[in-house]
């Protein structure tokens, strides 16, 4: 058994079988193990970024990790950025990197790069394997670092030699490291922290955005009358009707202060003390109001679940919480078709279990308003700022969960970073709707001109910042990469494409010209 | 004057005056700047790397930095692979990334990366500006760097408040450093190695690989009876009829080892010793022969053309080189297409001085068959192996150069890579016509999996390896993207198409099916 045939079977005992690839030359020994070696489905990306961003998606939704496979250093830059999503995602990836053989290096040949410095700006593991028989071990520990509570993105870079030389038995499953229980005396601490009755805010991040977390969150809320604040990006939120209420801290610096406005008491649940996305000029980037007192329940790799069970009981919470969101479906919309009436159609439309993957952007301001009341879905968020995250992530999603339906929410601009998403989607046959919010510009910047005292884009501004001359034709990019492609541009024409895609099962795209 | 008016008035005062961007809210006080002072030609792509690629081939044409301008570390991320390519090939290329303000960083907001850690592995010179008043001198270092010899990414990391926050004026062109003469001493011995009559092969890499350069290598030739080779790759040669007549180094093993059979004496002229691409099992990776010896006349950041010219004094080389390529155009190919008789038609119709980007991989095999008898043209190769570098290349040149065609010919699957180069080239009007080889497959790795000894491709090695299922339609996302495409099935669809893509300026695509 050779090096890459030994990390092949360790990663299926370790229950990775998903590997997202894009190979070269130095990966070809692991190519071909994974046909010598039974039970790795193999999915190939077009673009590395849609391999990462796609492992990412795979995570979120079943919280394990699947493989990427990607060539040398260019290779892993191309996949940087949606591991730099992942990284913030706290999602488990086992980012596999081929490198030259280890006496190859010395000789600086064309491809050679310093891969680990690049793994390690997304890594919380990096490792290059010294030898075939390191191999099977060094894949066991990456899966283990993968896993590693919250989950972090592992790098295990493999020299050609050490994929085709002989190496030893595959390594058994390892052990998954488990968070850690937070000490009683905190949760007694934050119980009286709540029983003081100032204003207070709960801040919810990571597994507290699932059902389960939110629901205590919704008791505690109840009991102690604290309010309770999901961090603006999550990985994976869990939302729709029977989920307890919540807000999200806003984007735009004004209305996120104003929603701290007042609170004196701050409690992180696997979140982070507040700041603004970027800083700009003559504008505040810590977010918490002066005075307030920021109290820790829960680190992000801490059981943050187990917390709030032991704080509801702590503080006799409620068995129920005070509020959750009911079903209310919308009409259909008609007319001219805008941001707005698209994520109106999607809630009247939308089954129940459905996955959200979200990188509207502007057009995705009011997604909230609608998108609280539909069916019980799960909601996925561009965790790191990176655009070109929407579409591989909801290939991932959709690999991991079959029977559920992905709706790709996807800004024009955004979308063309990684748009040969569209061609793995009709090759795997994945039952995704992706929707393009068409509006020919990188809309956000333009409001971030604004924000920095330019009232009217000059002419290189306006240029950089529109995406028409030419406008760019996304059913013939879906058409010319396999996808059934659609145009609306009226809620008519829109509902009526909405409709037939979620009736019928696999990939197809609908561009709203709005 | 803000940090950014400032550091835009430096670049355009060092003759840095076109900037290939894909900003975003960091970035917004450059893009505004561009606006406020006069004389940056700003040119928008859709994803980093086509940006980063057409500031590779442009230096390349030029021998001159443009800037690219990038989003933080997950802009530079997906930029990456393509200044990978720009380093190998010693091209220089101003790197500006977009920073958090430098009170922001701490905080450690979402699109916060080591940017500099990420920069490095590309970089010859990485610097993050310390505040406004740093930024203009900080610009005219960068521009002095990236010009250092033979040519160097230099990085400079802005952080938002050094761009809105006040300056100082603006810096005056900086000083180029020149590339460094040769030791009279080193040309000395290598005259006398040459003198020696031994089987010496002279390998040339960089501007010896230009017209002067190689007119020089063939008097030295012709003086001296040794042989002239070129490096495989290379980020500009000139080629074609009144060339001199040179090899260049084969990728597969055998044929390279073959080529430097019995050479006893290899004399380095920009060039490192040359060896194999990758290692692979059972292989030499070290080409030049056991007992060759190896001289350097000049390192890459060495005046090779002055040393070139004082050796062949010094041997008293004939005024002309002995044999140069004679014009010969073939007739036009006709019936089945094949990668080959592409080439034969492009030789058939080119004009002169057109500029070649080659990421055709394995449909390029027989390029220099055809070309070294064709109208004088430029060459563009993919130097660092990274693949996705040949339409923004082909992009970059075609804004250096307007009044010369581009033919950029591609593979497949190298174009959708950065596909998105194409809708740059809409926008711009570049006179570029984009030839995709469609083979529907990675057929190297085909290759490369037979020369690991698996003759017979299993399920999951075929499926990584194929492009098919579904078929790419390139016509459609030509189309998607502004550019006019068409496809051919035969040698006479092809002709046609290519010769009204020569006859009108402005981009096309051809997609030939092989």
């Amino acid at each position: 058994m050779n090096g890459a045939q030994s990390l092949v079977q360790t990663l299926i005992n370790g229950g990775v079988d998903v590997c997202f690839t894009n190979p070269g030359t130095s990966e070809i020994h692991f190519v071909a193990a994974c046909d010598q070696v039974a039970g790795m489905r193999t999915v190939l990306g077009l673009f590395e970024g849609v391999c990462t961003g796609a492992a990412d998606g795979y995570a979120r939704m079943l919280g394990k990790p699947a493989a990427t496979l990607v060539h040398l250093g260019p290779g892993l830059g191309n996949g940087l950025a949606n591991l730099h999503n992942a990284r913030r995602a706290n999602s488990p990836v086992i980012s596999i990197v081929g490198e030259h053989a280890t006496y190859h290096v010395q000789h600086d040949a064309p491809l050679t790069t310093d891969i680990e410095s690049i793994a390690r700006s997304v890594s919380g593991w990096v490792r290059t394997s010294q030898s075939a028989a390191a191999v099977p071990t060094d894949g066991a520990e990456a899966i283990a670092a993968a896993m590693m509570p919250p989950g972090q993105v592992a790098t295990l870079i493999l020299p050609g030699d050490c994929c085709w030389n002989e190496s030893v038995a595959p390594q058994p499953k390892p052990e998954f490291p488990k968070p850690a229980a937070v000490d009683p005396k905190t949760i007694d601490e934050i119980a009286a922290v709540l029983r003081k009755g100032e204003p207070t805010v709960l801040l919810l991040a990571g597994q507290l955005m699932l059902e389960k977390g939110l629901r205590l969150a919704g008791r505690i809320a109840r009991a102690s009358g604290a309010r309770i604040i999901g961090q603006r990006v999550n990985g994976r939120s869990q939302r729709g009707a029977g989920r307890v209420v919540i807000s999200r801290l806003p984007y735009p610096v004004p209305p996120a202060l104003e929603m701290l406005k007042g609170t004196t008491r701050l409690i992180l649940a696997g979140s982070k003390p507040p700041v603004s996305f970027f800083a700009w000029p003559n504008m505040p980037n810590w977010l918490t109001p002066d005075g307030c007192r920021i109290h820790t329940l829960s680190e992000p790799h801490e059981d943050g679940v187990g917390a709030f069970e032991a704080l509801a009981d702590l503080i006799g919470a409620p068995a129920e919480p005070e509020e959750v969101y009911k079903l209310d479906r919308p009409p259909l919309p008609t007319g001219e078709l805008t941001a707005g009436k698209i994520w109106q159609a999607l809630v009247a439309l939308m089954p129940e279990e459905a996955i959200i993957s979200d990188e509207g952007v502007t057009s995705s301001r009011d997604a909230d308003k609608w998108t609280t009341t539909a069916p019980p879905h799960d909601w996925l968020n561009v965790t790191g700022g990176a655009i070109g995250q929407g579409m591989p992530v909801a290939t991932g999603a959709a690999v991991a969960c079959p029977d559920r339906k992905v709706f790709s929410m996807e800004a024009d601009g955004s979308g063309m970073y990684t748009l040969q998403s569209l061609w793995t989607q009709a090759r795997e046959q994945l039952d995704v709707v992706t929707v393009i919010f068409s509006n020919r510009a990188y809309k956000i910047l333009f409001g971030e001109l604004k924000r920095v005292g330019v009232e009217e884009a000059g002419p290189n501004a306006s240029a950089m910042f529109s995406l028409s001359q030419p406008d760019i034709n996304w059913v013939k990019l879906a058409q010319g990469m396999g996808v059934h492609g659609m145009r609306a541009e009226t809620c008519e024409q829109f509902n009526k494409y909405l409709e037939a895609a979620i009736q019928s099962k696999g990939p197809h795209l609908i561009e709203a010209v709005i």
